[in-house]
C-alpha cells in the first residue's frame, strides 16, 4: 500500500486490524480500533487510521468520544475509489493525512479531498465524487495549497496542554435515529420504546420544529420523557444549527422536555447519546451532557 | 401582503386556504392544496402558493405526484424570514415565484433565492440563511440574473404538450423513514412492521449500503418483503445517486428485494411511497412504480 503513494518523508509502520467494510462497521469494532489506538498512541508522534467512507463520519464521532483528551494527532482517511485503481484519490488523502498526523494537534481528525477536518464535524455528503466529506457548521481546521497545510484555527498554533487519554469504549447501541417527515405516526415512537430502545435522536424540522397537531410527536415526546428516554432533537437541515426556542413547533418540545443537539451532526449526536447511555447517564445527565461541549462536536451559546 | 412586495405586473387574486405552521402540515393538508388548486387551475395562467419552509420541499414533491399532468405552473414559495420583517427574504421570493409562474411550463416548482427548481428534487439544507433549498441531483429550472429569469432546462422552452390534469390525492401515511447507524438494532423494523407501517425508506450508508453481519439489516429487508412491505433503500448523503450493484453490501439488499431509490431524495421517496401505497399498489407494483420516472423524481440509468 505504503508504495503506491510515493516517498513520504515518515517512519511508517503498519498494522492490519480490520478488513470489513464500512457498512458493516459497529460498535464491536468501534471498540476494537479505539483499543488499538489507545494502546498504541505512545510508541508514535500520530496515527493515521484507514477506513471505508460510509461510515467513517460515524467512527471519526465515536473515537472522539471514546478517546477523550489522546495525546496524539489521530487521523482517519479513506478513498471514494480503491488504491490499485489507476485514478483513485487514496493517494493523495493518505499523504493528506500522513502530513495532518504530523502537523496537527492531539485530537481526531478525517483528512479528505485537500481538507482537514475535526472528526466530530464530518458528514459524508456525496457517493461518487473525490468531496465527499464536509465540516458541518465548523470550518476545516485546515487545507491543502501550494503553500503546504495552511490551519484556518487559530488554536491549531498554541501548543497542547498536558494530555492525558482517557480510553472508554462503553456504549450502548440501544437507541434510534428517526427522520420526520408529514404523516409519520408518533406510536411509532413508543413501538421502539418497547422494543428495547433506551434514547431517540429525532432529525426534526428547520429549526427543530415537530408536529403537535392531529399525530402529536411533542405528546409522544413527553411520555417518552416520562418514562426516563431521552428524546434528542436535531434539524433534517444538513448545515446551520437547530434552534428549539425560535418557533412555537419548537418550543412545545422544549417544554416536554426535548433535548436540543444545537448544531451538532446527526452521527455526532447519535454517538454521543450511544456514549453517554454507555456511561449510565440517566435522563438529567444525558440533558447535561448535550449542554456540554465535550470535544468540539457542538457550538453553545454564551448566553 | 402584496403591498409589501411592490408592483408586479399580473392580475393576482389571493385564495387563503391554511394558516398553519409547516411543521404541522400532515398528508390532510396536502389533499386540501391539491383540491384547490385542482379546482382553480383554469381560472388562471399560473398559481403561487406561499408555504412555511419546514415541510416545503416535501408539500412540492407530494403535490407532484397528487397533480400529475397539470395544465399550469405551479410555484411553491417562503421565506426565512417572516414579511412584516424589514429584511425578510419573502417580497424577493413571491416576486421570483410570481415570473416563475408566469414564465415557466406546466409543473411544480419550488422557488427560493434566486433559483426556480422542480418542486420534486427539493431539499431545505439550511436553517437560517436565504440559501435554504438545493436543486438535489438536478440543476435549477432556472435563476435569477441581471437579465431576468435565465432557464437552464432547455425542456422548460419547449411548448408544453395538451396535458389533462389527474387529481389523485389518496395516500398511506403508514410508512417510515429510518436513518441506518453503525448499532441500529434491525427489529426494530419488525416492531414498525407490526405497528401497522406498511411501508419503509431506509437511509443507508454511501451508494446504498447496509450492514449484514451480526445484526442483520439485510435479512430483516428480506423478511419484510415475504410479508408484502416494500423497503426502499436511498442514501444518507445528500448529494448524488445511490447504486446498490457497486458493493456486496448493496447487492445483498437488492438480492432480497430492497429497491432502490437511484437519485432521489428523501423527501420524493417517502411521498412516493406513501403516494403509491394509496393508489393500492402492492409491493411488485411499487417496485415497477420506483423503476418510473413519474414527474421527474428520478434519473433513470439508459441500459
Amino acid at each position: 500500500m505504503l508504495e503506491l503513494i510515493g516517498e513520504v518523508p515518515y517512519d511508517v509502520e503498519v498494522h492490519d486490524i480490520l478488513q470489513i467494510d464500512s457498512s458493516n462497521m459497529q460498535p464491536e469494532e468501534w471498540e476494537i480500533i479505539a483499543q488499538e489506538i489507545y494502546h498504541n498512541r505512545l510508541n508514535y508522534d500520530g496515527i493515521v487510521l484507514s477506513h471505508g467512507t460510509d461510515t467513517m463520519a460515524y467512527t471519526a464521532s465515536m473515537l472522539s468520544f471514546m478517546l477523550q483528551d489522546i495525546e496524539i494527532p489521530v487521523v482517519l482517511t479513506g478513498s471514494q475509489v480503491p488504491i490499485n485503481v489507476v485514478l483513485s484519490d487514496a493517494p493523495d488523502n493518505l499523504r493528506l493525512a500522513f502530513v495532518a498526523a504530523d502537523l496537527c494537534q492531539p485530537g481526531i481528525y478525517l483528512a479528505f479531498d485537500g481538507k482537514v477536518m475535526r472528526g466530530c464535524r464530518t458528514v459524508k455528503v456525496r457517493t461518487t465524487n473525490f468531496d465527499a466529506f464536509e465540516s458541518v457548521n465548523l470550518q476545516p481546521v485546515a487545507q491543502v495549497t501550494s503553500d503546504g497545510l495552511v490551519f484556518n484555527d487559530q488554536a491549531q498554533l498554541k501548543l497542547a496542554p498536558n494530555l492525558n487519554c482517557k480510553l472508554n469504549t462503553k456504549v450502548d447501541h440501544h437507541v434510534s435515529l428517526v427522520k420526520l417527515f408529514p404523516g409519520f405516526d408518533p406510536n411509532l415512537l413508543f413501538a421502539m420504546a418497547d422494543n428495547g430502545c433506551r434514547g431517540i435522536v429525532i432529525e426534526a424540522y428547520g429549526l427543530g420544529g415537530m408536529n403537535f397537531i392531529r399525530r402529536n410527536i411533542v405528546a409522544v415526546i413527553g411520555e417518552l420523557i416520562k418514562r426516563g428516554i431521552p428524546v434528542i432533537a436535531t434539524s433534517q437541515c444538513l448545515y446551520e444549527r437547530s434552534d428549539l426556542t425560535k418557533y412555537e413547533v419548537g418550543r412545545e418540545a422544549l417544554l416536554q422536555g426535548a433535548i436540543s443537539a444545537h448544531d451538532m451532526t446527526s452521527e455526532s449526536a447519535i454517538t454521543k447519546l450511544m456514549w453517554g447511555l454507555g456511561q449510565g447517564m440517566d435522563l438529567d445527565e444525558i440533558a447535561k451532557f448535550f449542554e456540554t461541549n465535550v470535544v468540539g462536536e457542538v457550538t453553545l451559546s454564551v448566553n
